[in-house]
């Protein structure tokens, strides 16, 4: 079949879009008409190129919502007509890893997804655009920046289908990425105080999940001042500004504010420096750190080790931790409950057509998410 | 009253035996008569003079047993007569660190006990050398290298009459630091993964906890091949050699023996670019390292932050995460039950004369641990 994709031909070049053809979905997989995608950090750090393992052409987006069309032999947990959340960290429930009941971190597909390709080592995705067929690679094994693509059924949440696929794309992403290193990495206990480095989409996500368990202090820390209104509609209590403090106090400051340090700090903001001030700005004795921002290539974070001999435990977290098609509905669920706030959180919105708009909004540091809606 | 002891009058001397003064004890503290005493890696730390927080004049020594003599006012959990271990971590159960039940480091008396005096300010020893009564600083809350010395009662646990001196004294450093580490830092799991860098007194101690626990694999690190038949005899499975196979080996044969990676690891060398390795051959999405060696000053521990988004857990214990008071007297109890073995450990006895001789056979590699007996 045809279906309308932006593709992403080179790096460092903006997305066309046009017009490729999808191969139908082969035995275990799944075709999905994606309805709504955000536009995620993580895109725009594989098409700057920095990314080492971006593979190009290829049809970028990860954080997408939308409906099952078809599916190929043997599937059994989706049909036609469910609503689902690609999944760029499956849940086969069958390898060492699901079996371990202690990491997220499914393995099962792991080689052929960051090839590009499907399990079977093919990719369905292929365009003439000077004549002659040329294969696309998939992207994190979504690809919900084209208006069809194909999925292993593993990767599929399936969820409920009076939620609004132009919010709950995010959580396919961002949302469960920032409220999951609460609840699932870091099991933020009620009463604790949490330090939150870095307040974009990610860290709001944090501040909203450590207000969903009943934490008592939530500091922000971030070097913009303009995120603080948001951040305190979110659940931040106080506010740090490195900028206005001087970087070096920033560890004092959040010692300062939660009676020695935080039970829990986040940091979401992929720079190594900033990983040191969570860690440190922890409490002694007992105080996590959780790792969610991405570093550049070849950074490295460090300390003395007499942070963790004294009681502080450094973790990072990847996709909130969650078991996708187990935790996925679950969060739909807590958004159509009023529990968690999506909507405030969604800036922007914009056709397939705009979505290099949606990159330079997200470069500018003025929206928090733009969503693509087909 | 008078004692005999062994006194630290600088960095880098040996150490003198003298008789000094030494004062009865008062509110809330407790003379003990010290049975014998380890000499540990730490106290040899201190005299060299390395340790930055180290004070001197000083009477060193901090892996103690002994019996009660004298309670001042106010005492109640210990009377004379009792057998009693020094924790130089005590266990207040009062302070914001015992009530968290989330942490063994007590911190009621920490900022005199680390300027070498006790609670009110004051040093109970003193010593006229050269004519003149001059203070000598008590060390780690405890002075085990006098055959008299006074403590606080928080920092005394109280154990079973029927144990024997000479071995359980171990039990109030080494043993508990290496087996706390194991079962309460870590909470190794029946039928884990085990890997062991560093096999000296802590290294042999992990290596024991870990196979009281139902580990399955114990993997055992060092670059000394003497230390393979003893860590075999204590419950080690495998070896691994970093001088025979190459340093930039290990975590590549770790992985390989524990089929991707140990579930948890322990650094007992005190060597950052070790702490490294250990972390690195953990099992990606779960597996945990624990950093018991203490390193030099100024030194840092590094990795890359994906190490730890993937899902492992960079960790510390000290006093292996035991609770002095309560755990203490927990450990005697397996020692005296057959579940654990020191004999084998205490290389060395001497009397106090001698104790310079235990530094160097330390120093040498040839003691795994040396008991002075009074």
């Amino acid at each position: 079949m045809k279906t309308r994709a932006a593709v992403a031909w080179a790096a460092n070049q903006p997305l066309t879009i046009e017009t490729v053809d999808l191969e139908g979905p082969k035995a275990g997989e799944v075709l999905v008409e994606v309805m709504a995608t955000g536009i995620c950090h993580t895109d725009a750090y594989t098409l700057s190129g920095l990314d080492s393992e971006g593979l190009f052409p290829a049809i970028l987006g990860h954080e997408g919502a939308g409906i099952v069309r078809e599916v190929g032999a043997g599937v059994t947990s989706v049909k036609p007509g469910d609503h689902v959340i690609p999944l760029y960290t499956p849940e086969c429930r069958q390898c060492k890893t699901c079996l371990s009941q202690r990491s997220n971190l499914c393995t099962s597909i792991r080689g052929t997804q960051g090839k590009g390709v499907m399990p079977d080592g093919t990719s369905r995705f292929s365009c003439e655009p000077v004549g002659g067929s040329q294969p696309l690679f998939h992207y994190m094994g979504c690809s919900t920046f084209s208006n069809f693509t194909v999925l292993p059924e593993i990767a599929l949440a399936k969820v409920r289908e009076d939620a609004p696929f132009d919010k709950i794309c995010y959580i396919g992403c961002g949302v469960t990425t920032g409220i999951g290193a609460v609840i699932f990495t870091a099991k933020v206990r009620p009463g604790s105080t949490v330090a939150v480095f870095g307040l974009g989409g990610i860290g709001l996500n944090v501040i909203q999940g450590a207000r969903m368990v009943g934490a008592d202090r939530i500091i922000g820390v971030d070097i913009n001042p303009a995120r603080q209104e948001i951040a305190r509609k979110f659940g931040m209590t106080h506010f740090v500004n490195p900028t206005e403090i001087g970087s070096d106090k920033v560890v004092q400051a959040v010692q300062d504010l939660t009676g020695g340090g935080a039970d829990y700090s986040f940091d979401c903001t992929g720079n190594v420096t900033v990983m040191r001030q969570a860690l440190e700005s922890c409490h002694r004795g007992w105080g996590e750190s959780i790792i969610i921002g991405v570093a550049p290539a070849g950074a490295e974070i460090s300390t003395r080790p007499f942070q963790l001999v004294t009681g502080r435990v450094w973790k990072g977290s990847a996709f909130g931790g969650a078991r996708g098609r187990t935790d996925v509905p679950r969060i739909v669920d807590w958004y159509m409950e009023g529990k968690i706030n999506i909507d405030d959180l969604i800036t922007h919105t914009m056709p397939l057509e705009d979505i290099n708009k949606g990159f330079e909004l997200m470069h500018a540091g003025e929206s928090i998410r733009s969503v693509v809606v087909y």
